[in-house]
């Protein structure tokens, strides 16, 4: 039988890097490399690179020397036999890309914002070039959110998924379960305060990449206005008035920890949370729920894990919740290749442990 | 005329140091080094020690080489003429000493928490050894906390100053103001979501402050019991049920970050709250309003100056309002010798700068 | 046919938890996890605690929360059928439990320093309390200097295997390929700068590894008086006086670099160097040689890879090694698999990448 | 009586922010505030904008709200009575100014490399346009090596003071005193292993400058080739053939630390290594001589210190040299405050402690 064939565009970037090290090591996937081709804006320098020479932890003696970048082509992947396609582009990249790549049959993984909102004015920060046009919506409708705990069997079917963003990822998943099961007091207001690594801003240097602005140093940023609000408001199922979400700039290479504070409508318990948590994921492979602790970036980072804890105050009438996660396997590479398992049907932690 | 001659006790510590470092520096006390002694569970492996040798950045060729730690005595400080006594010292040790140094007529600024609070119900959490005792609650009673910004006429009187908790004074500073001004809807609940760097955790080598423990990794701490609540409510004026306050340890030697999440009576503009604040810290030199951008740690550290900035939401309903400072100079020994220049007169800002 | 069954001693500190990372995900062993015990002077904390609690980034939903440390006894070991023993024990531990070890027909991977010299002269420095005594002499002459590249054959037949030292590791395998081919002329000197990561001294909180102290610093130390300068000289096959090897403490969590400085006794070129090295390492899996670049701590760390670049003067005298690995992999756990490998006869590079 | 006027040329980056907060700070020159400038190259971005908006450190309440960055132009200097210029721009920039400032009556202290060889072949490595020009050698022969340790008397009288580059000023002050007194033995070779924190990269954001390459890393460069080979050889007296110097690019945001290997003729001692360090900087009181330790760069950082420590091996026969400073104080702009000092006849350490 015909062994799956990936393709990843996009790879010379950090998501690219940690989804090349997955894909080349996933059991299913073993003597099938992806091809690999760099972003668009990329094509002429890294066209035929060793992927070694652009990510030398990825080099070893024997194995990959042979594997270069290639300069992608819908001709490429037709030629190789390309049957899942891996976006780790630029948004407006795969805006214009992915309705060709479903109108050529391929499925498609696209790790950017493009087209993981429902709501056009949730999509207005975006201001995408073809917003609005029938084509786009077509292609919108197709797609289904990313994020295999909340939605398991739709990615199952889908052409098209959306790989949701490490901060909403991270958010999410704390709040979902307790939104979903009625127990929280939006109209009080939730907090979502997020700290995130610098991998999470991209790897072209910038002033605020710089070693000497981000380490030592800890900033706030995109206050009442980052672009990953919309999928926390579309995905936990609460207003644009009922949460407040702050993103920070955290002076280490990756990791996501959010704490997030919330009022609830009757008086909870530490078992009552647990309970509810644990319901919700109990058939999630890669949610670990934390009953005694709370949980740090240190064990969470490097896995595909998403960890969770909480810590109910004495009365019962609010709790503060941890949430972490690794920015660039939960929060983007990771997460790719889970939504590769449930699309395939194999398991969903396979390649990922 | 005799030029006044101070004594640091926990020299050896990382606000000992910074205290050091000032004293030794400031125009007004050139030519009279503070005396200098351990912590009294340290007195016989420091006593003798250069200074030079236990923080060696303070050494140089020619100046200080002759300045040696002595062992802490009563005598000690009256043969030496003391007049104004720092205590760098564990609470327990200066609830012992400090009604002993009034009574011989010392001035003295305690940088522990041990003289901070003014309800009995606030001070449980340190369950002091002589909690409730007469000599206690005298000492209780004379003592002022050290926050110029907010008592700057009482602690030029004062025989005792408490100087506050570093994480305090970074959430003090930035909510007193608008609460004062009765902006604040307390009854929706404040936040403060702060993260300190590892200094704050003190230079007794522990597991949380082995360096593979604290770098690359962010932690909540103290969910809900952190022992600086007590003096937010008091200083701020609110009551318990009106804030969350959670610290996290971030991977940085020192500097403060507090995120301030506040919802408005009235609907405010950034010209207002801008205004509030001018108007609150019109006389305080070492408090800087952002007006256009939000403060960041690296700005902060290595000064004595409290940063403070916001963003009103679009309907003005709501604020984050970001807090930042260095824990070791205006979150302890910075502050320290501010309000050692309010008590004896000198300007506020002197050897701080 | 029986599974092999493994045990680790030692499993609470860095290398231990890497090697419960890399046994319990090695294809050879699914279905058969290490016997996981602590060090003998933590067996009171540590006994029955799960292993999820003491390294929360082994946790997971399903999987391992049934692993708990146990309590070292031979009584166990045998119960369990134990065949290969780790230690990642102190040194005088290793003395003491390895003869015993043996004597019960166990294969020991030790991780200390215990077993790894030849010569009496370089044992000194680590003063063994049974130095000199028969069973000591007899279970030396059986120890194998585990490090395959050099010794592959020996290790394959070995009961016990003296798991090599991570910065020795980094300096032998940059110079016995050219010692071993006659090119360096030992008389001018050589110089070995290496730099370590802060996992390196170990999880006890002592004054060097706070964070304060190693965060944002960098120090020498053990200058001309490191205990791994006897394996070098052992295992490059050089004088004491042919060498200085300086440590450094770097302020990463792990890794190690070594700048290593050599003259040739005729000159040398960049192609004669680099097939001196290719030549060398024709078999061995774990070492790359950068003919292009020079490697860097990021490339190796979290591999098992040694990673080998050079520099040759223009007049081909002189010679610049850069020699990077991750000290916990390759110099520490990583090595220790790599050598169960080769000991049961599997491909050497199973389960390390 | 006139107070001297300064003023800063290139004062947005890293030394600029250092030289603008010693010169606003420094005694001599309160309330005549340098005119800063930034670079040319920045002209229309920078023109007109607040010191405290470019670096926010630097700002208070009351004081230097007003200062602004002023579009550079002769007439601007001549107007406002500038005495002493600084450059802390590149060095084509210096190549091109100096000359004009000379002719100008201006007194010059420039940070870059543009003045401080004087042998053509060792400048080879700059390609200066106008190397060779008349006007150019007419310059250089000016040109005093800014070095007050070693070139005290002539710094004094100058009117071009060409500042040292931060590697070669912490590998000089080590290795100088030693060859001056015949002790090395130059055949043998030395070694120059050199750790710098990643603010001697500049300010301008490049891939090697970003947090994720530059964090949890370390890597070698300029192997045989960095430009301040020129200033080693030169300032030590030595040759090319006798010295190879490395330097590395450390995860720190500042701090060098030299690791300096050498031979002796004849054997020394501790006690007569020390006497003739002692000697050579007997009138030095920027350089630290450590007797029983090594410096570390934690200690010398945000200092104007040179610490100098060593250690002799047993025999006699080598020693092993440590070297550190802050490359952007004593590095650099530490190091042009000590250079005006030492010009206007002022204590040398003023401003600097």
């Amino acid at each position: 039988m015909k062994k799956l064939q990936t393709a990843v565009v996009g790879v010379t970037g950090y998501a690219g890097a940690e989804l090349a090290r997955l894909l080349l090591h996933h059991p299913r996937l073993k003597g099938t490399p992806p091809v690999f081709a760099g972003r668009i804006d990329e094509k002429d320098a890294a066209h035929g690179v060793p992927l070694a020479e652009i990510h030398p932890q990825l080099a070893n003696n024997n194995g990959n020397a042979a594997l270069r970048l290639e300069q992608f082509s819908w001709e490429l992947l037709a030629n190789r036999g390309v049957d899942v396609l891996f976006l780790a582009t630029p948004h407006e990249q795969s805006r214009e890309w992915v309705p060709e790549a479903l109108n050529r049959g391929l499925r498609v993984i696209d790790l950017s914002g493009a087209w993981r909102l429902t709501k056009a004015a949730n999509r207005a920060v975006y201001a995408f070039d073809n917003e609005g046009t029938g084509q786009a919506e077509a292609t919108q409708s197709q797609s289904v959110y990313g994020l295999p705990e909340l939605h398991r069997a739709k990615i199952a079917g889908a052409h098209l998924v959306a790989n949701p963003g490490c901060y909403a990822t991270s958010v999410i998943l704390a709040l979902r379960p307790l939104v979903a099961a009625g127990l929280v007091d939006t109209t009080r207001g939730i907090v979502a305060d997020s700290k995130s690594g610098v991998s999470g801003a991209g790897k072209a240097p910038t002033a605020k990449t710089h070693y000497m602005y981000a380490a030592d140093n800890l900033s706030a940023y995109g206050v009442f206005s980052h672009r990953h609000t919309g999928e926390l408001l579309e995905q936990i199922g609460i207003g644009g008035e009922d949460i407040i979400f702050t993103p920070h700039l955290l002076p280490i290479p990756r990791g996501i920890l959010s704490t997030i504070y919330v009022y609830f409508k009757e008086p909870q318990t530490k078992a009552s949370i647990a309970a509810t948590y644990q319901g919700f994921f109990a058939n999630s492979p890669m949610v670990r729920i934390y009953e005694n602790a709370l949980p740090q970036i240190q064990y969470s980072v490097r896995t595909n894990f998403a960890d969770i804890g909480f810590q109910v105050a004495a009365d019962g009438t609010k709790a503060v919740i941890v949430s972490c996660l690794d920015n660039l396997l939960k929060g983007a590479s990771g997460q790719a290749v889970q939504n590769l398992n449930v699309m395939l049907g194999w398991g969903e932690a396979e390649g990922l442990e």
